[in-house]
């Protein structure tokens, strides 16, 4: 028994192939970290509350929630937490949210990296 | 005169501290990249057609546009092409949209590190 598991969280969204873009992003750490899952905030399939609710039947006490977000505004201030605050005390599990991972410096540098290979791509040297 | 720019599109938010973050997540790419700026689709300061009008008058031929969102979903599939499209016909420009950075590999690499780290810090080794 895993006693503690990531949630990788996003949005969701309407259009799957959003949603393909968001299982790409995450796959590396799904490979890495036994147990980590992605969870849909809305819209999308599984939900938070499903992937809450299904840790806290494989017995896990605790679930941290990383937003794969890149910044945080009203859904990560209020909707989450509230959210949170609601599926703790039903399935009594210990929920933890993450800052998005936008807010890491390691996210900055990725980008920076990206934008110079499009830029070498559009200019060859 | 720079021939060619690159703008950091980001969506735009009536939350100062939502901007701040992407402010610091295209710090490194500014500091990188002569001429690079961030323009907001909406809500925030500089908008692109702000940014779009100002590579104009700084005679800009070509701007290419990166997209610091995760996923592509209806803002980048609709929206953001069919403004590109009329501020290139009004300023006599080439705009280019660049794939969102979260279809880069180098994200979900990133992204797994921030997972790992944050797991670390929870339950130090």
């Amino acid at each position: 028994m895993q006693n503690h598991r990531v949630l990788l969280l996003a949005h969701g969204s309407s259009d799957p192939r959003w949603c393909e873009t968001f299982e790409k992003l995450a796959g590396p750490s799904l490979q890495a970290i036994p147990g980590a899952a992605i969870a849909y905030m809305e819209l999308s399939q599984p939900s938070l509350s499903e992937e809450i609710a299904r840790a806290a039947r494989d017995g896990v006490s605790g679930v941290t929630v990383l937003p794969l977000f890149l910044a945080a505004g009203r859904h990560l201030r209020q909707d989450v937490p509230a959210m949170l605050e609601k599926l703790s005390t039903e399935h009594g599990i210990d929920i933890e949210l993450a800052a998005p991972i936008g807010e890491h410096p390691l996210l900055g540098e990725a980008i920076q990296h990206i934008v110079e290979e499009r830029l070498d791509n559009d200019n060859p040297r």
